[in-house]
């Protein structure tokens, strides 16, 4: 948290840009501002608009206007959310006036996904030039000075009227993505996804490099109406990481740590599946259990599972690899 | 909330746009997108931005790195921000895709303070052209297919590292605000300012033309650091809409109201004046009282006021004028 440090003041200029790298590209630069960023998932938000903004450019449909067949709206709804980062460069780091670059890549899932990789950087820091990412750089080699980030999306339709449960496949009519590059299976995130869908975690369970902090910690949480609720009356997605945190924080707090020390967490890996959505008046289960790393305590790995606590359905899963004050 | 209503798909650009208008205003046209609206303060939040983008773009200097004369960072933060609008454009209206105009304009309130105009509409709508604000038409003729916002920021700095509050003001040597027009004395938001601290309301309490609803309703938040907290640790202005929503959420329900009656309701007017800032564990003392329009019960006026609950000390007013269902 920055606070009296001093800092330059260099540009006054807004300056922003939004460019088309190609078919499969955008480039943009923006100032970080107070509506996206802070303890909170304004990033992220912002982040999942930077995603529509892409197939909007790129796929030859509007998505902030998108209907299909039937003349009904269809979301393109957050299907799974993966953050990786660094003490470098994340999410909750940013502060106002940074400037940053960000690369977004789309790659073909066919007519009702799409998979947008984002490559986000702090501006003329390393040498990145802005065309489409690697994806060597992005799964295998990232560089410590990049946020990486890959949002998995799929095309829903509500089924029924002032219900969001039951969410139906719905791609709009002029989705084009035959133009774009299928991402190489070993990338592919329904892998991932499938896996955490069985196992209710991303992370290996059986590592002989993680032991047991917190076996298990239950907490609820009430859909917030004057906080969750998006512009077409769904849960909004961002609004989950809010949930997590919250979730998260409690546990911080029963294991006596400080609220400082947990503004302070650095996230370095958050994976985030997206299984069902909840109504505006669901409560939620919220069960979390925690790992440290052997000979790294202060690298901790945080698991969540959000249930909708009538049904006991499986709404979210959520991995979270953090650096605890025990290590910074 | 739009559901399964057929929507038109017809743009398929971004198109955003941002042009500055002469000396003292600009004008943009936007996308609304997820991550500015809601029922939830995004679009607060944005409004916010924008007034930060109109005076970075025309008084020399860059508000989202801003540094007073000792090199220590300075924000323009939000003393008083007044929302009027009507049941055909309100803040809590706004859909994905919505195409929006606003024009903001500026004016001189010496060095350490500026007031800001927005004019929103919808695109298309109504022939109003990208000029300055018109005074008469904002204050005294407001057309119903306009959401009016005015801002009352101020330059303050930290007076002590890791603390929120003393405040100190702190403009920045470069900031330039004399080709700014003056505003009428008449349209001051001192007067109305000092009016709700003197009174810890903007509404006429003696007013005939309102009885009282409900004469005093207590609640308390704890700043919650999974939200509420920007990115340079202060708690963000924005949050203060939804620490306001929470509390009159809970005011209806215990009137007896559903939530769907809450996410119905149609703010009319809302001022909101900052008095002091919260630290990061603050807990908050929350008043409301509300009267209802004689003749016209389902115009309500909601007053807020947030204390800090170990000083007692004012943190913020807020007067709302909403129409419940009962008028819907």
């Amino acid at each position: 948290m920055k606070t009296n440090a001093v800092r330059n003041s260099t540009s006054h200029a807004i300056g922003d840009v939004f460019e088309v790298l190609g078919t499969n590209s955008v480039y943009r630069r923006v100032t970080v501002k107070p509506a996206m960023s802070g303890h909170n998932s304004l990033f992220v938000g912002q982040i999942g608009d930077w995603t529509w903004d892409a197939v909007t450019a790129l796929c030859g449909t509007n998505v902030f206007s998108a209907i299909n067949a039937s003349g009904a709206p269809t979301y393109l709804a957050f299907y799974y959310f993966h953050l990786r980062s660094s003490p470098t460069i994340h999410s909750t780091g940013f502060t106002f006036g940074d400037r940053i670059e960000v690369v977004s890549t789309l790659f073909n899932f066919g007519s009702e996904s799409i998979l947008t990789l984002h490559r986000i950087k702090k501006e003329g820091e390393g040498k990145v030039s802005p065309q489409q990412i690697d994806l060597e750089e992005f799964y295998d080699f990232p560089r410590n000075d990049c946020l990486y980030v890959e949002t998995f999306n799929r095309w829903v339709a509500r089924s029924r009227e002032k219900s969001n449960q039951d969410l139906i496949k719905s791609s709009p009519v002029d989705f084009k993505y035959a133009h774009l590059c299928s991402l190489p299976d070993r990338y592919s995130p329904r892998l991932i996804c499938g896996f955490a869908r069985t196992n209710n975690t991303f992370h290996n369970t059986q590592s002989p490099q993680h032991v047991c902090l917190v076996d298990s910690f239950h907490t609820e949480y009430s859909i917030d109406i004057t906080r969750d609720i998006n512009g077409v009356g769904l849960v909004y997605f961002a609004s989950y990481f809010s949930i997590i945190d919250g979730a998260l924080l409690k546990l911080w707090k029963h294991l006596g740590r400080s609220a400082q020390s947990f503004l302070d967490r650095i996230v370095l890996d958050h994976k985030l599946c997206y299984f069902g959505n909840a109504d505006i008046d669901s409560l939620l289960r919220i069960t979390l259990k925690s790992w440290q790393k052997v000979g790294d305590p202060g690298h901790e790995v945080y698991n969540t599972v959000i249930q909708d606590s009538e049904t006991a359905r499986v709404i979210a899963v959520s991995t979270m690899h953090v650096l605890s004050e025990i290590a910074i």
